[in-house]
Formats: C-alpha cells, sequence, structure tokens
C-alpha cells in the first residue's frame, strides 16, 4: 500500500488527501512534525533529499516528492485528468503557476501568520507577500469569468491545486470579497461528492 | 507557426528555445521587453493574464504559459519525454522543484545582479536568496551521484528545465565548484548534438 507522508494543516498535502479521497484510494498516513524538524531526520532525507512533503512512496519504495507531481502521478487515467494534448498542457500551466505565482504569496503568509511566533522577523515579508497574493487571485477571478473550472469546462487536479490554499487565503490575510468568480468557483469544488476538508484526519491503518 | 514570446537573456525562454532547437521545430519568434512594460500591455496580458514570457501561441491563437508547461507540451511524443507514467511524474517531480526550490533563488538573484541597478533596494534580498541557490545545487548534487542524467537515465524536458539557469549560476554570483555532480552533468547537456546558447537569437521569420 501506498504510503503519504504528510502534515495536517498542509494544503499541500491536502491536494493528496482530497484527490485520494475523490478517487476512493486506500493509503497509509504518516504525518510528520514540521515544525519540530519532522522532515529533516536523515530517515526522511533518504526519501526526499529536499525535506519537504508531501512525499509518496510507491509500493516498490520508490518515493515521489512535489504536491502536483503526485497530483499528476495518481489522476492519470482517471477523470481528473483529461486526455487532450492541449488540455493536459493547460492543466500543467495552472498547477506551475499555483507553484510559482501563488503558493509563495498565499500559503506562506498563511504559515507566517498560523503557525510562527507573533513576534516572528519573518513578519516583515508579508505586505510585499500580500500584494503578490491578491495579483494572484486577480490572475484566477479574469480567468474565471465565464468558466467553471480552470481548464476544459471540468473539474480536474488544477482545480484541486489551486482550491488547496485558495480557500483558506483568509487565514493569510487575503479577502476574497473582490474576487466573485473566484468565490462561486471554490463552492463549485467544495459541492463535489466525496469532498473532504483540509482538516481530514486519515484513519490509522 | 506556432509564435514564442520571449525575452533573450530569460533562462526561462532559453528552455524552449533549446527544446524546438533540439526537435528542429520551427516556430515565430517575438522578444518583448521586459524592462520597459513589453509584458504589461493590453494586448499581451490578453495573451497570458500573468504577465509573463515565454508564452507559447498556436496555430488556432490558443496562448499557452508556464516555462515547463509549454516544454512537456511540445516534447509529448519525443524522446525528451519518457513513456513511462513513474518516470513521466519524476520528470514534473524535478520541473516543479525547479520552479519552487530553485529558480527564485537561483534566477532571481542572476535578475537583480544583471538587469537591476547596483543601488536597487533588491539587493538586500540576495544572501537570503543565495543560502537556498546553495541548497538547491545540494539537492540537484545528491541526486545526481551515480545518475547521468535526472531521470530514467536519459536527457528529459527535466533536465532542460534544470539547466537553463543552473549553466548561468556564476552570475548569480553562486559557485559550482563545490557540486561535482552538477558539473558533470552541465557538461553531458551541453555536448548534446543541436545544443544551442541562451543567447542564441532565432533568426527573423
Amino acid at each position: 500500500m501506498q504510503t503519504l507522508y504528510d502534515y495536517l494543516d498542509s494544503g499541500n498535502g491536502y491536494k493528496i488527501r482530497l484527490l485520494l479521497a475523490l478517487l476512493e484510494h486506500p493509503y497509509r498516513w504518516v504525518e510528520l512534525d514540521i515544525m519540530r524538524g519532522g522532515t529533516r531526520t536523515a530517515a526522511f532525507l533518504a526519501k526526499n533529499p529536499n525535506g519537504r512533503i508531501p512525499a509518496l512512496e510507491l509500493d516498490d519504495g520508490t518515493c515521489l516528492a512535489e504536491s502536483d507531481a503526485i497530483l499528476w502521478y495518481l489522476a492519470e487515467g482517471s477523470a481528473l485528468l483529461p486526455d487532450s494534448r492541449l488540455a493536459r498542457a493547460q492543466v500543467l500551466q495552472w498547477m506551475f503557476f499555483e507553484q510559482y505565482s501563488h503558493e509563495p504569496y498565499v500559503a506562506t503568509p498563511r504559515f507566517i501568520l498560523k503557525h510562527l511566533p507573533p513576534d516572528s522577523p519573518r513578519r516583515a515579508e508579508l505586505a510585499q507577500r500580500l500584494t503578490q497574493g491578491r495579483a494572484a487571485l486577480g490572475v484566477m477571478d479574469t480567468h474565471l469569468n465565464g468558466r467553471r473550472y480552470f481548464v476544459a469546462d471540468g473539474y480536474t487536479i488544477a482545480d484541486i491545486a489551486l482550491y488547496a490554499y485558495t480557500h483558506v487565503a483568509s487565514e493569510a490575510q487575503l479577502d476574497l470579497a473582490p474576487f466573485a468568480n473566484v468565490r462561486a468557483w471554490l463552492a463549485r469544488v467544495a459541492a463535489q461528492p466525496r469532498h473532504i476538508p483540509i482538516s481530514y484526519r486519515p484513519p490509522p491503518s
């Protein structure tokens, strides 16, 4: 059985838990305490030398890292990853947008505000990061104008990738009120059958 | 014919030029001056609302953004993108590593040093970014120990994605001397048939 190394409050980890729930795919779940060096042990660095969760260990012991690469691997062959060459590239376009133009400006401020002490020097980064976070939400809102989902009018792993931190943007002090298309899309994603919240903790196995 | 919107000194743009040269794929090349708002015009924002090069305009007018998504689209069906499900996910793993853990810490310092004035306030970012750049090079060096390329022992678009800014790391004040596996891999990539340098400017079409 595949093992997911994860941290409950991680949006990147939640992407994988959400997809696995949608696919009704059984797995073993191991939580690592990222705040206390759980991803910096020799044992975990041997699995992922970049020292980050999520990581998915396959049956043969191969460990796959990077949340959006894991989504791709698991969704292959399902309706959550379209067939056409262009739609597949568009799924990747939005997943790379997520990691480069969205995650550092939505997930990182949320992490600073939620997991670091109130006197952390990293609070100095917030203003600049949140400006770029609002820009990313603006790009999403523009794209979603007249569209139900990010790619090919169907729910795909591009939506899962972008949903993970967008739906908790308020925890990063980002106000979604100006982004009506984004809010409607968030509701559409959350209404999918078998949807789970970010706080979903898989049962022990 | 497909049109590549690009900026000559961009490593992200160079990835696409390099792949197109390897594939002997004809295209139209349009350079935008990113230093003078060339990617912020209404005409370009209509093509890529995220306002970044590279962007590839297809024959039907669809515009594909994000360098690594464009690599994927163009390499599909070629030897530069392997067939197996696991190898394909590993290609993506290294491309997401490149965009999240490498590019901001290698490409961005190079941009600050090479394209912004010596008194730019952004120089304050350099020390922290370069520390993370060295960490990224260390992860690459560890992975390349005993390997010729990043995935499945063959040259793939994961190598192209990582080569683009790694081979000009010295322009970011990053010293490659401690990373012998990375240096040997760079030489291997540069020795490929039909390789072109980052300064390669496609002929007018």
